[in-house]
């Protein structure tokens, strides 16, 4: 039996203990298993939004060159690129994921003439497989379902880690699999990026798209991020044309002619607010070491297995933990109502149909005396169930 | 000769004036004649700030329910919808201009079969004719440039307000001819949305789109709206697809449903930070009253404009108050040292290449004084320049 003084010894020994005391932590009662749905409020969010408000009301319309938030979306992302092993100049932060899948899968099918042709899981999530059957009803392009056989395909949207099971595609050998077949992958790392330790360029990664909200406690609805290999910038279009992302952007003018780098991905003016909160984020995780808390989520996510199995549920997490991201699935018939049982009793995890219990372990956020208390109130519920 | 005595009589019967008291003015020294770029910062939403990031701290996911989140894009385009004249349903407030014109241009394309001549004027903002040569690109359309002829046009983007000259361009006598011709106009009311009274569906618009960061003080880079008339709502279909827009958000399984009204022009997760900043700002308009804004607005600039004939400058603003939006043009050969020399003597105005001066009159914010007051300095720049 895994007893909480074993949860308190992991938490004594953990590096990154003191990390949540960068949070605020409202209610010190609350068991909060969700942070890979909306991650945590950093202390320092607090100050840059109170400075960022003040700067608005202070110096008005020169910030966006005194405070330099005209750059504000290509800065964020320079910092946010070591946490995807990118370098400076290949990350943009702007806009919602959504529109950022839309923008990255329109360059994968723009990157070659002729191009037509996008797989996607059909188990991937909604919005990809939205955008993606979007696409194709605008253009004159097809959809296939399923990964499996990738002759004939031009163009791959792929999830990075499964939003239900947690499981990580294999993302040098599949970006390289598809690659032979001609194709161009399209990463998105909504359920990785914060979370996992990643080296894009290592993997022969191209393009890829993903959440600050989430590991990256980027704030709700924070803008999303986009990744563009510097190899293939400058021979890249992206179908939003907007006057951010124009070589020279006060020229009024010109034709539009693209900046170099990544900054052609940029669209409208950038969301300044989103943008400071998710700064703040993504500076925690930097600060903290992603080699760190990529470590901390696979030891949460093995204790959490563990806790599982003691309960004799169901887990469709992988074991090895290398193959897993941040969360672990629990399974149980009765699984909607366990959510809501759950939240009765102060432990917020995330529900998915038909008989999903999503326990999301951010690392920065979670203590092992979390896990074990939320699984001893799981485990009451699970016998009266 | 028009005195300060002149302005002072003008503020004191001015019922506007004391909602500059709504505002953060952290230099009073300061005269802010540039809010048609950036609306200056309203007291409430530095309140509202503080209560979004204590409810996302507090509540955390929950909050997307607790505090309706989920709709909020709807919510907030709901409160701006008497402000165009529209009814609820009809707007929606999330992601950047940039990206709404490019939904509203394709939405128009999509409205019958074989659309595929967009009109625009070679004048208008460069964003909107970036969009417009990037969805060429894409798409098997050709951009027409001009508007005088539009015979053989199916979409027409254009400016309700020339962003150089204030002009006003005839809503609903445009919107005719160009139905007349087959065409749908895509209207952007960036610089009427806060300061122009309109009427949206009075005057036959069925699409629209704008931005929050000007006369409505929604913040910098501030969500924008689209408006879609409630006729052809059902009918249309945007070439993002995203789960805010799916009928069902939250099965996963299903393939793309639209959802029923406006709510189908969503993409991704709403920008909560920036859509609280929006709300307040608009709120502010809102509570005001657009008529009596509209009212000053035309005061203001008429009076700028006898302060520019008093100097003996030019203006391209229309003299017809009816057909001004809310700024003035004035012209000057040296319009470029004029604007930083006015801006080291605390005067802060906006430049367009090659010889304007675009003088903004935010009514909420500006009064008869500010504007008095910035002539009499430019007056000393102007016999020394």
């Amino acid at each position: 039996m895994i007893s909480r003084d074993d949860a308190l010894a992991l938490d004594r020994a953990d590096p990154l203990a003191a990390w949540r005391d960068e949070f605020v932590i409202s209610d010190p009662g609350l068991i909060y298993l969700d942070g890979n749905s909306l991650g945590r409020t950093p202390k320092r969010t607090v100050d840059a939004l109170h400075r960022v408000v003040d700067q608005w009301a202070g110096d008005l319309i020169t910030s966006w060159w005194e405070h330099d938030w005209l750059n504000l979306a290509l800065t964020v992302g320079d910092e946010l690129a070591p946490l995807l092993g990118a370098s400076s100049g290949e990350v943009a932060v702007h806009e919602s994921t959504t529109v950022g899948i839309f923008q990255q899968v329109n360059v994968a099918l723009d990157l070659a003439p002729g191009r037509r042709v996008i797989a996607i899981d059909d188990a991937d999530f909604p919005t990809d497989r939205y955008v993606v059957e979007g696409i194709a009803r605008t253009r004159d392009c097809a959809v296939r379902r399923g990964l499996d056989d990738l002759d004939g395909v031009d163009v791959v949207l792929r999830s990075l880690v499964d939003y239900r099971t947690a499981e990580v595609a294999d993302i040098a050998g599949e970006t390289a699999r598809a690659a032979a077949a001609g194709a161009t992958t399209v990463w998105d790392l909504s359920h990785a990026a914060g979370v996992l330790e990643l080296d894009l360029p290592d993997a022969g990664v191209e393009l890829a798209v993903g959440c600050t909200y989430k590991y990256l406690n980027g704030g709700p609805g924070a803008p999303a991020f986009v990744f563009v290999s510097e190899a293939i910038q400058d021979r890249l279009t992206q179908p939003i044309w907007g006057w951010f992302a124009q070589a020279d952007q006060f020229a009024m003018e010109r034709p539009f002619t693209p900046r170099p780098g990544v900054g052609r991905m940029l669209n409208g003016t950038p969301p300044v607010l989103g943008l400071t909160a998710a700064r703040e984020g993504i500076a925690l995780s930097a600060a903290a070491g992603i080699d760190r808390i990529a470590n901390k989520a696979r030891a949460l996510t093995g204790f959490a297995i563990d806790l599982t199995d003691q309960l004799g549920l169901d887990t469709s997490t992988p074991r090895d933990p290398t193959r897993r991201g941040g969360h672990v699935a629990v399974h149980h018939h009765d699984a909607r109502a366990l959510h809501t049982a759950l939240a009765e009793r102060r432990v917020i995890v995330d529900y998915r149909d038909p008989d999903v219990l999503r326990v999301g372990l951010s690392p920065l956020t979670t203590s092992f005396a979390d896990v074990l208390d939320a699984f001893a109130v799981l485990a009451e519920l699970v016998v009266d169930a």
